[in-house]
This record gives C-alpha cells, sequence and structure tokens, in this order.
C-alpha cells in the first residue's frame, strides 16, 4: 500500500497504522456506497462539484478523497481529484472491468461480525458463527456472493476454462461444484461448443447462475442440481469436475470425502479441477493467498488456506492422480488439476 | 506495508486488500490481546509453544501468527516464529518501549463505531457521536487515551521540552491544556528544575497526569486545574502554554477563540506550543499526519489535521506572532511555536 515501510527498521507507525487500518475498509466501502468513483471519472474533481454529485458535505468528500489518495486509490493534483490506473479501472462503474460490487459480499456483516472477536476465535480455534459458520446449508451470504463476487472471478474464468479443457475434444460433460455465479461453468461452454454442464449449489444460488447461463448464451447446455455438494447426487460420469472456491472451507477429512465422492463422478480418465488461493509452503507468501487463511479462521469451523502439498495429498487420499498446480496469471488463484485412473 | 503494490500500475488486488484491511486491525488486537508478542520473545516460538504459552489453539496462533508475517509485525524461519525489530522493540512487554497499550485507546469502541456508518458521515459532514462526540465534556475516552496512549507520546517528549524550552532561563511557569498523561508538561519540569506547570483536563484524566508527576518526581512543581480549557480561568501569567493535541478536535474559529485565551494568558514574550499532526499543503502526505483527518471526520463534529498555514492563520488572528514549525525528529508530530507581543 503507499505507506510501505521497510521491515527492517523499527517503526512504530507500523503499528498506528495497523491499528487504524480498519478506516481504509470504512473509506473504501463509503466511497463506493457513495458513488464517488463514478462522480471523479465525471470530472472536474474539485470538492465542490464531487459533494454536489455524491449529494454529500464538503468536509466529508474532501477529507474521505485525501484518505483514498494516501491509500492509492485516488490521485489529486492541484486540488483535483483524479483516477489512477487502479480506480478507473476497477472502481468507476463506467469501466467494465469495475470490481466495486465485491464490497458487497465482502463487507457482508455476518462475515466480518466474527472479527470483533478474534482473540476469542484464536483461542476456541474456530468460528463464533453458528453451526459451520459460512458454509452452513443456505447461509443466504451466498445469493450475495454469487451477485456481486463476478467481477472479481470474471478474469480468470478463460484461463482456468482453457486449463480444465486441455486436450479434450467432442462432446464433454462439466459438473461444477458450488458454482455460485455460474461463470467458471459457464465459460467452459463457451469455450467448448459440445459441453454440457450441471450446476451444484443451494437453490437460491443457482437462481443467478441460471441467469448469467441465460446471458452468455449457454443456457441450453446448463443445467441445475440444488443442494448440498456433500449430499447430492452427482449423476455422471463427467469429463471435468470444477470445484471453485470450495475446498477452503472444510478440514482434510473433509475435503478427501467430497474428492473420493468427485473421483467416483468422474469418467476414467476425468479431470477434477480446485480453484484455490494456495499460498507457498512457507504459508507467509504470496500475501493475497496467505492472508487467506485468516477469513477461513473467522468464518468457518475448520477450513484454510492449503498449500499445493496439502492439497496433492488430499488428491492422492482420494484416489486422484498427476496432480499439478496451474497458477492463474489473471487473479491470486491456482487450479489445482488431478485426473481419475 | 508489507504487500506494497505500485500505484501506477492497474492492480485489483489492492481493492481487495483494502475492503480487507480491518483484518489487519483485528489480528493486532487479537496478539496485543493475546499476549503472542511475549509468548515470542520468549521463544521458542514454534505453533505448539506459542500455542500453550498463549492458552489458545494451535489452529489459531498458526493463522495469525502467519497474517502477522504477511503484515511485517513477525518474521518467520524454519516455521518458527520470531520479532522483527519493530515487534521487538515496540509489541514485546518486556521492550521498555513497548507501545502494545495504544491498541486499547484506538480500540476504543466509542471511537471506532462511527466508522460503521462512514458514508453517512461524508454525507453530513460530521461525527454520528451526540454532541461534540470524542470532545464532549468529560468524555471517559480521554481517561483511556491517558492511560494508554502514553508510551507513543514519550519519544516525542523530549524533543517537545527542547522545543519550548529554547532561550528561557530561571523561573519558568508553564500551562499545559488538555494535558491527558501529563508526560509533555512533566518533561519540561524534568528539563528546567525552576519550571512549574499547571496542567488542565478533565478531572479524571489528571489523577492519571498527577500519578505520573509524583513518578517523574516532579509532583511538587506540578498543580492540576480541572475543567474545559474553554471554561476554566487559566490564570497566569505563563511563560508557555502547551496544547498538545487539542486544535485538531475543533473548527477554525474556536481554535482561533482559544488561541486568543492563551495569548492573554502568556507573559509578553510568552510562547505557545501546540503539537499536532500537520500534514503538507497538498493533505495527502505524509501518510500519517494526512490520514489523520479521518479520525477527526468520524468523531468529531468539524476538526481537522490543519496544514501549517492554516495553524499560522489561527495563530495569527488570534495575535500571536513568529510563528515556526518545528518538526518532531522522533514522531508524526509538529510543533507549532508562536509568540505573545
Amino acid at each position: 500500500m503507499a505507506t510501505a515501510h521497510p521491515g527492517n527498521e523499527p517503526n512504530p507507525g507500523m503499528i498506528f497504522e495497523t491499528l487504524m487500518a480498519f478506516q481504509r475498509t470504512a473509506a473504501l466501502r463509503a466511497a463506493i456506497e457513495l458513488d464517488v468513483f463514478r462522480a471523479v471519472g465525471e470530472g472536474p474533481g474539485d470538492v465542490v462539484s464531487l459533494a454536489r454529485n455524491c449529494r454529500a458535505s464538503e468536509r466529508g468528500i474532501r477529507i474521505l478523497c485525501d484518505y483514498l489518495v494516501v491509500i492509492g486509490l485516488l490521485a489529486k493534483a492541484d486540488g483535483r481529484y483524479h483516477h489512477t490506473a487502479t480506480s478507473g479501472l476497477f472502481l468507476d462503474p463506467c469501466s467494465p472491468a469495475c470490481v466495486a460490487s465485491i464490497a458487497r459480499f465482502l463487507g457482508n456483516p455476518a462475515l466480518i461480525e466474527p472479527s470483533q472477536h478474534l482473540a476469542d476465535i484464536v483461542r476456541s480455534g474456530h468460528t463464533t458463527l453458528d453451526g459451520q459458520g459460512s458454509v452452513e446449508p443456505d447461509n443466504p451470504v451466498w445469493v450475495d456472493f454469487a451477485h456481486s463476487m463476478a467481477p472479481m472471478m470474471a478474469p480468470m474464468t478463460a484461463p482456468l476454462g482453457q486449463i480444465v479443457l486441455e486436450g479434450l475434444a467432442g462432446p464433454v460433460r462439466v459438473l461444477d461444484i458450488a458454482a455460485g455465479h455460474g461463470l467458471f461453468g459457464i465459460e467452459v461452454a463457451k469455450q467448448h461448443p459440445q459441453a454440457r454442464v450441471v450446476a451444484v449449489d443451494w437453490a437460491p444460488v443457482l437462481e443467478v447462475a441460471k441467469a448469467n447461463a441465460q446471458k452468455a448464451g449457454v443456457a441450453g447446455r446448463y443445467e441445475t442440481l440444488p443442494g448440498s455438494a456433500f449430499d447430492v447426487e452427482f449423476g455422471g460420469p463427467y469429463d471435468i469436475v470444477l470445484l471453485t472456491n470450495f475446498l477452503h472451507h472444510f478440514d482434510h477429512a473433509t475435503c478427501v470425502g467430497l474428492l473420493r465422492k468427485v473421483r467416483a463422478a468422474l469418467k476414467p480418465g476425468g479431470r477434477a479441477a480446485a480453484l484455490e488461493f494456495v499460498p507457498n509452503e512457507d504459508r507467509v507468501s504470496p500475501p493475497i493467498p496467505a492472508m487467506f487463511s485468516m477469513s477461513m479462521l473467522t468464518t468457518t469451523p475448520a477450513g484454510d488456506a492449503y498449500t499445493f502439498r496439502q492439497l496433492e495429498a488430499m488428491y492422492r487420499e482420494a484416489g486422484l492422480e498427476r496432480i499439478a498446480a496451474h497458477p492463474v496469471p489473471t487473479g491470486p488463484h491456482t487450479v489445482v488439476v488431478g485426473y481419475a485412473g
């Protein structure tokens, strides 16, 4: 971020900034809610115009926009605010690449609230949320996820499609487990006109996926299978099973159990492909995958960001072979592929 | 912080990290609460020992400590956690320079809660807290401040003492407005054996200052004057009036009014010295003073981090002269000095 410090010089400012880091989140969420990034894109970007366009006070807009400049999400020159490369492309709602909607899922009070009790969570080792936490059956946060996280996942769909379709020709049956917005299965259908997709998720989530399949023109090759991935009959056999952003919610044994069920639903030679935050074996790099464990600590009973070695061990225990990691060049995720037989 | 990105390349990860920055605050607060930094200092620093020492789960400790490594507040080698230069000096309670107590004031729920409504605050232009917000008479947060923020202010007391005592000899009368922990006035008394200090603050806050004066061996030259700086009779005349971390809570007119009252309490040639977060005239650098405006937006009706030009204008309107800024080399603050007559 904009306030980088070298790690090898003692720096009390770093402690102050970390204790105040919650303001960074609050500032970005408020700016999205007030449509500040649209107003900045429209110009001229002075405080008076921005306050008028955002129906907000001049004091509030000035302090908020200055703060966004400090954290690198706006620029300022001659008293006027402008987009940075990042804010123009990813935060201005006029940009087709805008990801501002992710603030809704990432700011979902149900998922943020446990962080208020992090010391208790570290003591007990699991979320303060009831039952299975974020993965409790029919948790409405996944409808929110399906609606709001699609723009962040979109840049990763094309590489994932290429990875999982590699070497396949003719009719291809695809099972998309925990489909969410459905974008990954839909992209496979788009890339391969003979692919047929079955999407599994909670029924209200699948409504979002179905609408996206319709928009993408692949609804005729898109079926839905509502329910828990642990309970529904998968049918099949399939050439490809997708598990996107799913394994990290569960412990090793649960993942192995699910991967066994996946393997049983694959054709001989079929492939399972998980899209995951995969930290290096040191578990502290790269930053985004490594930090993701914290979200699993706070919102699930036993989830984690697994390293490749950990995922590889699960795949092997489930009887999958030729396991390989494919980092996605357009995002922080990695696709881990394994084959049945 | 550890996850720096260049500002001129579009980077959606920066948006994700900003929306998750609240976890940085939660992680540091939890680690302080669980006494993780003491346990890391004691060694050997493996997950099992740390979990035992902190009476916490291994899963929780591992994920928390890995997260602290990512944000630069611990180091990790061969699966063991160690201090960084910053955590060893400023977060381990065995270090005399430890500032961990600041988490208490900076994490005070009464001061953090308004950030949940930041969009509303930006709309209205002032805090959602009742009345005068953080500066409402007798607000108990200032007792918390006096108890917990002293270690962060301590490194700045010596330079401040030197700045305000420069050129003075013989008996010196000092008024310390909004004394809080009292460290600044106490330091002046320590540096100048003929200095006598009168400290103004709310009565329960002055109990903390009195205890600190006692500990510092200057209680015989330390008096207290309980009440609001806007209401009490200052007495005097004084050679030095200190206004530390105070002006930023108020608007221009209120600051000018108070500075007039200060000037009236100064001897001819006496000096007023404010310790302030003073951003550059661009208002977006350096980071800590510039970001401080956000705290004033969220917790006060009209406070701000004022630039030197703005403070200079207030001083002039109040009849003070020869106004100069002295950046404090040991902290993010600046001392702004002006003279009466």
